[in-house]
């Protein structure tokens, strides 16, 4: 029946800012279920909404936490076919009804009724994670899967840069430099692109540098340097990835007529946003969450060749047990992606 | 030499919100231009922001304003070919210069030094009106001037549901049941999608209704309503003319999963906007201003073949030398399209 470990962990959030790490108990995948032995899960910036109690309103507690993941299926339930113990995976964390207009109309991955795995479910901040066999996304033999944990958060870049339509050539500015906006401008840039981030933490803009990435202080002049690097034209496509209201503002000053903005970052409050520009330049405004199947095929392709350089974007790798410690790395600002190390010490 | 008229007349801005009528002169054409007798000037609502002060930034004091219009050719200018004195004609009354990023890149009818003639050049609210036959649009011989003088407006809301593209069977919430909303909301019926107009004045949703067209107070609970219209899943489409910042909270709120807002009003203000719900429904907000030739082509179709009924969108026609009066009729409220009869009495 597979691999039983020896020692089985989980970090679980109990509420009140708390996240506590202890022994787990191996759970039996069912019928068209597996187990995986998970190797890395990274934290994302919902992780830490979550954390500080900003989807109380999903979160069943004590909860496990976590959907950016890697890992190997170590048991295999009734009635799955095509996959064998070991194989490399990933998960697409989304499971939809199947019945309600969304879903009705070919748009399942944004159900009225979306359960997402991590926040409304069980997630992968744990050695060992049971899924539907239906979410598992195959990952080559030879990508590492430190590289691998990053496959979601490439995924929702893909995504991002697809709604946007982004075409080669063409001039496009993301608003934030955090990991999903390096990635979505990595994407953009394999899609042929000229990108330039902007991002006002020092440490982030140096990371985007080494990267290759054309990098803006936002503290500066940024209408009167796009102006200059477009032309007078103004950017065809901007991403909004850091879900300050500012963020939108500049968004919608760089853009070019008939400029496209993909709404990435999430923002809580209503935004005073310029309707005027919109319809005076024929602006289009976007909204893009998470992804579609074929979003993991292309951000496993994007990793296995390197055009997403993922070990570039790794600032820190932590064991399960310290993975509070892992939270407040993040939270103190100017890190990229921090993975929390599931596999056993 | 064409016709001369006894007595030709026009209606001026002279700033301070008043409107005076008197004689004008005969203007020969000059290379490329043609002159035209004027039968019927529409008033729009940016007209009533002329004479507000609100375009004083824009408009060259004393200004004949007015854009929307019918005619015959009058006077031919010389090397113009292939029209001929009495032939009927509207104006798409756009110059653009051809050579901004916007023309560039094939925008041209939005370009960045746009001359929008009757706002920054010289408009039609007068008998004799000379313009480049480079915007002369072509009428079919049985189509009544009367009814010509929409084909501009028409042309804004072919544009506008080309921008929404909407398809047959898509259902359709257009937000404002002025001239313009009902024209949006004619052109989306034609194109065979299932429309409902918001307007909360009792004599507007009365026109509409008179149409055919399905209508709601938005006093009431217009979002309910949808509900039980759209089986719970929104609409396809919505459209905000009614330029007010309610408005955009509604579109949004009727919206379906990736549901699409074409945004036609004019906000003068930046607007409270729930981009967390663009994001979450992967909305898509569209800017929509003005046309494009081809949007003349199917609003000259639309009046020929009687799906945008002219005649019952006319509320008023008013003699030129009454041209305030007919201001002051729109600005009471209530009235459709008001029309100034060009012609000499």
């Amino acid at each position: 029946m597979g691999s039983v470990r020896a020692r089985p962990r989980r970090a679980t959030y109990i509420g009140d800012e708390r996240l506590v790490v202890g022994d787990a108990v191996i759970v039996e995948p069912k019928a068209g279920e597996v187990r995986i032995d998970v190797a890395y899960t990274g934290i994302c910036g919902t992780d830490l909404h979550i954390l500080h109690g900003a989807m109380d309103h999903r979160v069943t507690l004590p909860a496990v936490i976590g959907h950016e993941m890697s890992g190997r299926i170590a048991d295999i339930g009734p009635g799955v076919s095509g996959w064998a113990i070991g194989d490399p995976v990933t998960v697409m964390p989304l499971r939809w009804c199947g019945t309600c207009p969304a879903c009705d109309r070919g748009f399942a991955h944004i159900c009225q009724r979306l359960n997402f795995m991590g926040i409304d479910s069980t997630g992968s901040m744990q050695s060992s994670w049971v899924v539907p066999a239906s979410n598992l996304v195959r990952l080559p033999a030879d990508l590492p899967l430190r590289t691998a944990a990053l496959v979601e958060p490439a995924a929702v870049a893909v995504h991002d840069v697809r709604r946007g339509g982004v075409q080669p050539g063409e001039k496009v500015a993301v608003i934030g430099g955090g990991p999903v906006g390096l990635l979505v401008a990595l994407v953009a840039s394999a899609a042929g692109a000229d990108v330039t981030v902007l991002e006002p933490d020092d440490r982030r803009r140096s990371v985007a540098a080494s990267l290759g990435i054309k990098v803006l202080d936002p503290t500066g002049d940024v209408v009167a340097a796009t102006e200059e690097w477009t032309n007078g034209a103004g950017v065809e496509v901007a991403f909004e990835v850091s879900g300050a209201a500012a963020g939108v503002t500049t968004a919608v000053q760089l853009l070019a007529v008939r400029g496209r903005l993909v709404l990435v970052g999430i923002h809580s409050a209503p935004r005073e946003v310029d309707l005027f520009r919109i319809f005076w330049r024929e602006l289009t405004l976007i909204g893009a969450r998470v992804y579609e199947p074929g979003d993991f095929d292309t951000a496993v392709q994007l990793l296995s060749t390197g055009q997403i350089p993922a070990e570039a974007l790794i600032s820190h790798v932590t064991p399960l047990d310290n993975a509070a410690e892992a939270f407040a790395i993040l939270e103190r600002g100017g890190a990229m992606k921090v993975l929390i190390d599931c596999q056993p010490a």
